[in-house]
């Protein structure tokens, strides 16, 4: 593990860059009206910890009300469990005769949930969990749209009845996230293609209780699109994750009418190590933050961000005025384009109380699943 | 840190996926190949560990006669000195004063040089390689094309006599790399941007005698464009990284005539986790493969990798032949887009002896510098 880029008390100029820095006071502002949102519409809410892959963050979610969190792998399950983190639900498959067993394993220690979408995959779970000696819930995956996991909403029925077949198993409900609605950025648009989704996840529902199977949640939606479901009387259970620090991406959608305003809570913090005439060079590339949905945004400042590589940013000034550029030595906040793969390049996460001007470093959290990809 | 996805002994099949693996037969093949090269043209090798943050591959460069090896960063280099890898180059410029002592103190328990592009960075260094009793070589970079960190040719002398002015700091010559240069596909376009860079260093070279001091060397050239610097005559040193691995990305470029073969020797092993009719899943997206320079590609199958999200990968059959999709757990070899921050990734290499097909696991390394961003 690489050293603490701050120490707790630290000013921002001690903070050794590149860094990722969470806003505290935005990012407790922002945990606290998801959780609002969720009682306001009496659901419950189980963030996404692919997101922030940190058994503090989860903690400060539970203590809003969350009911647990999600993963997506078996490894970052493991990683919050270990620090305390009691009920989880990795909502992804997992096929892997070794990943199977630990899951199987993990479910004899936390409460655990897992989502399936073949025989096989409930078959190997339920021998896992038999000779572990463990229980675990069962969510059935369907593909509400995106087209990648998940069977079709006529296949809900007999998976269902399949994991009810198996002791050890406990049928939990649907998995119905639409990933690639997410960023839809016509909030119209972005409505409409949840609605597909929604009756996607109903007929689903239908087919379960066909199979004379009582289906008792149907769980999914996302930071983009968690509004509409939530409006839609199907889903029963929120699964949003990037919420908590906005990136730009989910910055650039179009708001639903229902949904609370969230606030940008991650920044890297970076440099200036050379100037030119015409551009800054900042000691942040895509080492520092992910480029998969764009290049970060400058914070605050009338400069666009250029890919310089892996180690490196060009920052240029919009119309030319390069008076604007920051000095050699001048740090520069970046808001990332997309947080989740963001946050899995660093190992710690420096927390600011006080804003980005004035702020204070209140703490330094680890990342604790970070790399977690098995 | 993650745990390992492998021990020494598994075999393929026992590999928690998705991982990163060296096919350990072709790095040696690739290592040795450019040490020849090196060689052949009378040149010093010193391979840039940007791309694979590891002693362990430090140390077979070194034995393959490689003079030392480049960093990129200040933490970079503490990482693989506490490996004992004793002679390192950060290639690169560095301003903050904590990194400038850090740098100095570093200098002190390893032959250490690093880049300079400005009179401030030059004096900083100069303080603290006092402050800390230490010495250290120094390179003036010089923007030799890419628009990014360096001087124009014709402040090279100036910045020279600046460094020499200063106890502690040897002036070592000029950093000369044009990273824009690299991908350009074809061979002669590529062959004319590089005579372009090497001009530029040869008029600082001048820059610098004129100034009354000698440039003992010039390094630079990267594995897109060492052939066309070795033949210059004015580059005396090479800093190629990624020919160790061979990412998708160099492998599209057009060869030079005289550079040597390399091959594919990194690899994400996956699985698939699930199946549609018409596609497959695999367990490995962009939080374990870099997607800055394109998708991976799948490895020697008639199949397309497809952009499934952060922790998915879909796999599309070419010509709709959808009966060499792979099945439910099978496994599947992806060759990254861009070996660097797909390696940065991960916390272990799982190097396989003896191939990809009967292949058994010989050594897990760990990535030292991974992370290693400030």
């Amino acid at each position: 593990m690489t050293p603490p880029p701050a120490r707790a008390g630290d000013p921002i100029e001690a903070i050794a860059t590149p860094a990722l820095v969470i806003d505290l006071d935005a990012l407790e502002r922002n945990i606290a009206r998801m959780a609002a949102f969720a009682r306001e519409y009496g659901l419950r809410l189980r963030p996404h910890a692919k997101t922030h892959k940190s058994a503090q963050i989860a903690r400060l979610q539970l203590a809003a009300g969350a009911v647990g969190v999600c993963v997506q792998k078996v490894s970052e399950a493991e990683a919050l469990a270990a620090q305390g983190i009691a009920d989880l639900y990795i909502s992804n498959e997992v096929i892997a005769e070794d990943r199977v067993a630990r899951v199987a394993a993990l479910a004899g220690r936390v409460r655990l949930a897992i989502a399936v979408d073949s025989a096989l995959g409930i078959d190997r779970l339920a021998r896992a969990v038999q000779a572990a000696g463990s229980t675990i819930d069962v969510f059935v995956e369907v593909d509400v749209g995106q087209g990648r996991c998940g069977v079709a909403p006529a296949g809900a029925g007999s998976l269902a009845r399949r994991v009810v077949s198996h002791a050890g198993l406990r049928f939990a409900g649907l998995q119905a996230y639409h990933g690639g609605a997410q960023h839809i950025r016509s909030s119209t648009e972005r409505e409409a293609a949840i609605r597909r989704a929604v009756a996607a996840a109903a007929a689903a529902r239908a087919a379960v209780t066909s199979a004379g199977i009582a289906c008792p949640l149907v769980t999914g939606a996302g930071s983009g699109s968690f509004a509409f479901e939530s409006a839609s009387g199907v889903h029963g259970e929120l699964q949003p994750g990037s919420y908590i620090f906005l990136d730009c991406d989910y910055a650039a959608n179009e708001a639903a009418p229902n949904a609370p305003a969230f606030e940008h809570a991650l920044f890297v913090l970076c440099r200036v190590m050379s100037r030119g005439a015409s551009h800054a060079v900042v000691d942040a590339g895509h080492k520092s933050h992910a480029i998969d949905s764009g290049p970060p945004a400058v914070w605050r400042r009338d400069l666009d961000y250029a890919n310089g590589g892996d180690e490196h940013g060009i920052l240029l000034a919009r119309g030319g005025n390069v008076d604007a550029l920051p000095a050699l030595d001048e740090i520069v906040w970046l808001v990332p384009g997309h947080c989740d793969p963001t946050v899995n390049l660093h190992d710690h996460y420096v927390c600011l109380r006080g804003g980005l001007d004035q702020g204070v470093v209140e703490a330094v959290w680890p990342v604790d699943a970070r790399g977690c990809v098995s």
